[in-house]
């Protein structure tokens, strides 16, 4: 770590500092400057808990103006740890194999046996891999529709087995996790949950398959934290998902933010897959937003499709019907080809 | 609700939107504009359940342009169903007593009984009424310390006995509610928190005083929903607490949103609290934030302080010293008598 | 536009209300709900310059909860005013043009002669249509450097004739405008001037071919009456260039705001560029949100190209170096066939 | 400077690094670390020009991974440079003078000379000290009301001299600084124009006291450099103010940075006026905001008063009418006292 003193700091200070620095196991390397000092902490902590509280000590020091940290806080899922990309293997599907588009699609909501089955039938046919649905849904109002639980679990359970897609569904709650398990293949932790570090740590024992979206306003290295607190209970089958983050902005729902696809490959070995719904908001952004995921070396895409779209219980205006669903897959197959990937 | 039709919707596209609200138990004026037709949806639908849902259905109608709601989508938390302003009295100390400032203080998180006892001797003598400490901690990393737990809420719950401090703690597991209920007097809910619902609804259920951290990123809206969630559980002891938002500046942790406390007072009835400490993350600024919001009409604050900061294991960075404090107390009492309270 | 009554409004208000529209020649509709009345002022306005003004006035009215407009405030640059889309030639270059992908390159600032020719040799020889170059620099700091200024432009103006390639350079003052208009085919209007409003007008007058940047925070309704205040002086030769907006993320310079791309075809007209340089500020990300706004629909990029970016008197980690964009060039080629387009 | 090499740099990179340095004067200092090594590259460059570009240029170099500033960029605006407080005469009234409140109001826009007479007598009777008025007005839409420029100008100086008040005003283009100069006491620098530096230059050669208020997402770094750039031209009457940034909440215009106050008194030497009536957007919300920033140490304020808000031209929703205003500095005097200042 970096630590960058005052321009007020005495001879004495700067041995206080070593003094420290010497009880924690760590050399001091001096920069001397102009108008600066520069103190270069090397060797390694006795373990990695204590660094974030040791910085945040150094800090207070009322003679050091700054303390920098040099490496990067995550380790399992960082690219420098694990150079070879992650491929995820659900019921056969290959999530993360960089000769293959993954597309989940399917409902918001769960919303009728009916409903989910006409939603599979049709994604299924358009060439989708895993079938998407809500059973337990976060809602800003607790007046609003939160999912029909147990039940939606069922019927996702249900048309997995008539077509012979695997599942993806949200977990919330703790206590859910092990019954979620039962009836999913992969389970999503939304973005309002990214932050819930009990939630991130049961779904980590559990060993299931998780699709981690990227809090609202959460930072690249936050999200990768996040993510190391799965694989730090030995979980390793992470998805990355970006979603949208939240901006200024007020004609989208989100701001998508692309940028983050070709920087999480360079920062991690984990499949990458977006959610150009939640993202934009809006079904006539979704094509776009889709294709420019792709484009820029998503692994794939989860997208809500709705049979009737102004019949859905929840997020209709972003939803499309089957047939912008099928026109998308089709504008989609060259962009993935582009990139050396197929969708088929 | 009102729904604004795009240019090109035909009589035949308002015939079949007044057929719809008419189904709901809506009716439907019209206000024909030169280049827009605008329909107020007037009526109460059957639940509020629906109402979200249906804003979505009708924004997925390809003559709509846009639909927006009228009423707030909160109740029981706003200032126009409940007039008065609510005062929270918690072992003696009135939280949103128009006459008072509350202060709660103490260490981010506890360490040590002595670490404990020291700090609370000191911020009881400088004045302050409740006593915050830290026992399960939210941290980015998987690494970093994660507090003591149930040791560290058997430290709190001695400190209350010895100084006659109501305490306050953070609680972030559904599965803790009980136990935090026991040994403190406030459940804290931290910003990553905000929107987790089933732990919203937990605290809902315990009764329980409940401090409410504003999510880094919600808007005024959605952290008043989420203060509903619990008022809705039948259980109104409910703190707001502004602890800064995340915006693109660097040189603070978090930006202040000054612009909430007298916000929220015109919006809802439910007490004020701020935290300059975590909205500023730089000790040198902890009091000038805190005189600001103390001027613009919150109830208390609540100030990270550390006899040691320089050896802190948590946020040593943004911990006032007791001496530091003091200085605090003393520069705030006039500000308080100026807007007509005092801290004693 | 709506005018949403306070729940408190008398049906004395509602009478002042309806009286003060129709002295400005509007008919009031009203819809009276259970806790609210909506009004829908119907007519035109004397002229477009008042309604900002007006609207204003009404939300300070007490009985008035909030005031909303229906129409878009941009008319000339609007998708409903013109549904056909701009093509703008500069020199033969079509940009807009449905079936190109149009290439802007070359070196931030010009330095020297010999760098610019390197430069636009090697971009000229990738493919690229257009040469890009900085004679005048906004910096942050007053100490950096600024740009070479008059003999920069005669540098651009001898490239240009040498190599065949439309000039793109910045101007900063509207004491410029004439000057660069000289040596360019086409002024840009960097993000820090977007609303420079008297710059704005200036090159509207200019009549010549504009590439504005989006502000740092601008949104969309903004950037678009930005465009508005250029078409407004009669000239239409304007391109809309997104080049990321300013969020809490710190591992990019900026975030590519990659739902502008399809949000805008949308809305307006106009040809749009991307600059996934600026948008990134790291020349690692550059390819990947280069495929990502060609995906998505986007007409052109703009791309920082440097002979030696170690060598760069500004922006080295963002610009490409000529081998780089040979290879970007070659993979864009077949994303841009996917969606209709050739580069060549 | 501080430079982070890869963990992958050998020693030949090391050695290239060092020659490099070598060449500009500065000497390497390595911290040879675990998993990375660091550079202290110390001494002074030739002229801070170059800082910048050579920073960028060593981002380029394949084996360095990151590059930092340890010095801040900007001097002349800095308390490290100048520790004393910098206190403005403007014909009597001494802004940042550390035992007075600074009062500045006025209408948002000068309409008639009746209006601006009627408005200077109220705020004058209140106790304000200067009269705030607007002549060019930006404006988001070409189609709204700009102002009445010069005509209004000659109002201003004619209030000037019946009040006895000195007169704020904006400037927008460089061509109007000198006629702006006859006719103001100071000039103003809007949102928008923070980053302008050819205006910013221009101001500064005017030696005219300049309010500069900052962008809507600036860094306060890219601030203090914005009042830098006028430093330079030798024109130290500067003052800093804050009228609130752009952020997701919509409830109010922008949110104003409290944080910022104590902060920019701890990084600069300069007064620091608060703009409430931007900041909110909300007349209701100006009296608290107005108070926290006194309170967190604000020199002075910026607040718009009309005569009869529902007849502004501008920005009605957000001024203050007269008995508000005499309201608030009724309520202002006591906090004002409580950190040792009078408004009088």
């Amino acid at each position: 770590m970096i630590i960058v003193l005052s321009s007020l700091a005495t001879p004495e200070n700067l041995e206080h500092l070593t003094g420290l620095l010497k009880q924690r196991g760590l050399d001091a390397h001096l920069s001397k400057g102009v108008e600066t000092t520069i103190v270069g902490a090397v060797g390694a902590l006795s373990s990695t808990e204590d660094k974030e509280a040791f910085m945040g000590q150094l800090e207070t020091l009322p003679y050091v103006e700054s303390v920098m940290p040099v490496s990067k806080p995550y380790k399992l899922v960082s690219k420098q740890f694990h150079p070879e990309r992650t491929v995820i293997d659900v019921g056969g599907v290959r999530i993360g194999d960089p000769t293959k588009v993954i597309l989940m699609a399917g409902p918001c909501t769960v919303e009728t046996p009916e409903q989910l089955r006409e939603a599979a039938k049709a994604v299924k046919a358009s060439g989708a891999h895993i079938l998407r649905g809500g059973a337990y849904k976060p809602s800003t109002s607790p007046y609003s529709f939160h999912g029909h639980g147990l039940p939606a679990l069922k019927m996702l359970a249900e048309a997995r087995k008539e077509f012979g897609m695997p599942v993806i569904t949200e977990v919330m709650d703790v206590r859910d996790v092990e019954t979620v398990s039962q009836y999913a293949d992969i389970l999503q932790i939304g973005t309002r949950n990214m932050a819930n570090f009990t939630l991130l740590k049961e779904v980590g024992d559990s060993k299931m398959p998780v699709l981690l979206k990227r809090g609202m306003a959460a930072l690249y290295e936050e999200f990768l934290l996040a993510a190391e607190y799965i694989a730090a209970r030995g979980n390793y089958k992470i998805i990355l998902c970006e979603r949208g983050v939240r901006t200024f902005e007020k004609y989208t729902r989100n701001t998508f933010d692309i940028n983050a696809i070709p920087a999480w490959k360079e920062l991690s070995h984990l499949p990458i897959i977006a959610d150009p719904s939640h993202a934009t908001g809006r079904a006539s952004l979704v094509p776009g937003v889709s294709k420019a995921a792709i484009a820029a070396g998503a692994d794939g895409l989860i997208i809500e499709v709705h049979p009737r779209p102004s019949e859905a219980l929840k997020d209709g205006a972003q939803s499309l019907n089957p047939a912008e669903f099928q026109k998308l897959v089709d504008e989609l197959e060259p962009i993935a080809q582009a990139v050396g990937r197929t969708i088929k």
